[in-house]
């Protein structure tokens, strides 16, 4: 039999495994970040409906620039975007894949403050860009002057920060934008991925958007909107990011019935944003309730919680794995990850959680 | 306003326009090799139910190995084939665009057989891979010997085989495939997105997998299931260049709509193909009596030819499209290539042709 070895891969693949939590048969699933919650009735039959005018015309290539759904994703962002300012694509990472292919690539470098979304180094690997791993203080933060310090002695091309922060679950002191993209000489990217479940006050860098072409805010559709499935990423940014963007996007690379489908559930925001309050109230039920038993825990505006352990973290998954809860080992000695979802998923992993005292 | 030379955008891509032909609105749209056939109701119907039964869940992830997609795939494919040996992405672009990431990249290079389709460069300076331009003799044929000389000239990481080739719409000798192959150094990538149209006694790539696990054989269902508009493209090969591209797919690449689409389309590929036969009989009769009177024809095993209208193609395409008809200026001096499609679109095709004369 061929082995992976056989092949003439790329040096750098080899020995690597794919990129991808364990997809396991759990009653309760809290790895993923995912919405707890299934698409509400009407939207699913809205959805249906404008899935349904799509299908006859399936011989014909889709709209290549994707025009109708950046002009709503724009209106849904508000701060006075318009459909030259947006970009869509098949889930954040192609949207981040697809600046890197753009800003970064060979002989350029990528600079991200770990620990962060675990996909962005990856996505460094897979355009050929250099990878710089900066870091962030003890408790996860990141101050201006030290973020600073770090983007001046790499001088990268392109910087990836995330607010609220994947997996810490800390949105960013706008300060910390400004001041990186006073001093980044290329281009700086905010990944906004859990922004709808931001803590009151909390300020998107879509606000500091006017007059700094080289910021890019990236979001998605698949956890406050729950679509998950559908995957819908997208940015916003100066029109001239989104030109330099469709230099590198595969042609058609967003489908007839990605688009349809996007639209619907963007017409339908009030029904599906209406689980984020929900969820809110979960997130901040698992950070006061660990608190209160002598858990370490990081601040959230996401829909997870970061939460120590002690010791061995990939044993304390696995005792509350054996309790039919799965969160997510990312690899933070001491640390797990939980997702929150419903009252009942919380119920069930503060329970599971008593068999690790 | 900020332009994208403002921008810091990778300098072998300044000065690039977007890839993609003109979106027109035209009576005869015979540019991009669409299926001109529209879903018919029954597979409409069918697609529609796979789908509204994906919607209340679209709060989850997809399935991330799309794998009884792959099985329906495999099973299309026939020759044996399994579903570890078939991979499925958002269109053969995103196929391809992965091959090149997991097989060539930065310090790799790949050669295609000129002129065969333009993506083809694209996706290799997109993912940082150089690339070489080899040539094909001045009737667009391409001898083994020939280009067993100019792989062994240039060893490329990666050659790209183009089978029907497009734009010119003729299939490979199998001869060739298996000289290119035992000559290549690195992966062979024959591009066979309108196999299905091939004329008979042609030979698939297919064949030539067992024992050859270097070889890949890309596929995609815009053309001949009419399934452009849902996105879907494949490819069969050894089990390790399955693995192999898994460590650079983005994880969720494939929405659950599109895993649904495409294998609603799989199951209905009886009413689906049925459009095959008549648009074979539209493409040897633009063939035929173009050929009939004086133009010089490539021959075709696709849903298009290539003909030769004599000086000025750009000036030709304008006067077919000023009578109502798209056809595809591929860059080509001296040629044009017009989609095969129905009965009528070839009158229409056809009578527009008499004002070249």
């Amino acid at each position: 039999m061929t082995t992976l070895d056989d092949l003439p891969i790329r040096d750098d693949l080899r020995g690597l495994k794919p990129y991808g939590a364990p997809q396991l048969d759990v009653p309760v699933r809290l790895n993923t970040n995912e919405n707890s919650y299934p698409v509400p009735e009407p939207v699913v039959e809205a959805i249906g409906k404008a899935l349904s005018a799509e299908l006859r015309d399936l011989n014909r290539y889709p709209d290549r620039d994707a025009v109708a759904l950046r002009a709503d994703l724009a209106e849904y962002l508000g701060h006075g975007l318009t459909v030259d300012q947006v970009w869509a694509a098949n889930g954040s990472n192609e949207i981040q894949q697809q600046l890197l292919q753009a800003f970064g690539g060979p002989g350029r470098t990528a600079l991200g403050f770990t620990p962060a979304y675990s996909m962005h180094p990856l996505l460094a690997l897979g355009t050929g860009t250099g990878w710089i791993p900066a870091a962030r203080d003890a408790d996860f933060g990141l101050a201006a002057a030290d973020a600073v310090a770090q983007v001046r002695a790499h001088r990268p091309d392109v910087v990836f920060l995330c607010s609220p922060n994947n997996p810490t679950g800390t949105a960013l002191d706008p300060a910390v934008v400004a001041a990186v993209l006073a001093e980044a000489p290329g281009m700086v990217i905010v990944d906004e991925a859990y922004a709808e479940f931001a803590r009151p006050g909390t300020v998107s860098a879509l606000a500091v958007l006017p007059g700094h072409p080289r910021l890019v805010v990236t979001r998605t559709m698949s956890k406050a909107f729950g679509f998950a499935g559908g995957r819908l990423g997208y940015l916003a940014a100066d029109p001239a990011v989104v030109r330099a963007v469709q230099l590198v996007r595969l042609p058609y690379h967003l489908s007839a019935l990605t688009q349809a489908a996007a639209r619907a559930a963007l017409a339908h925001r009030d029904a599906l944003l209406g689980t984020v309050a929900a969820i809110m109230e979960q997130r901040d039920r698992i950070v006061a309730e660990l608190r209160a038993r002598g858990h370490r825990v990081a601040d959230s505006d996401a829909n997870f919680v970061l939460f120590e352990v002690g010791g061995d973290q990939a044993a304390a998954w696995r005792v509350l794995l054996d309790a039919g809860v799965l969160v997510r080992d990312v690899g933070l000695p001491g640390w797990l990850r939980v997702t929150a979802g419903t009252l009942a998923e919380t119920d069930a992993f503060l329970s599971a959680m008593e068999k690790l005292s």
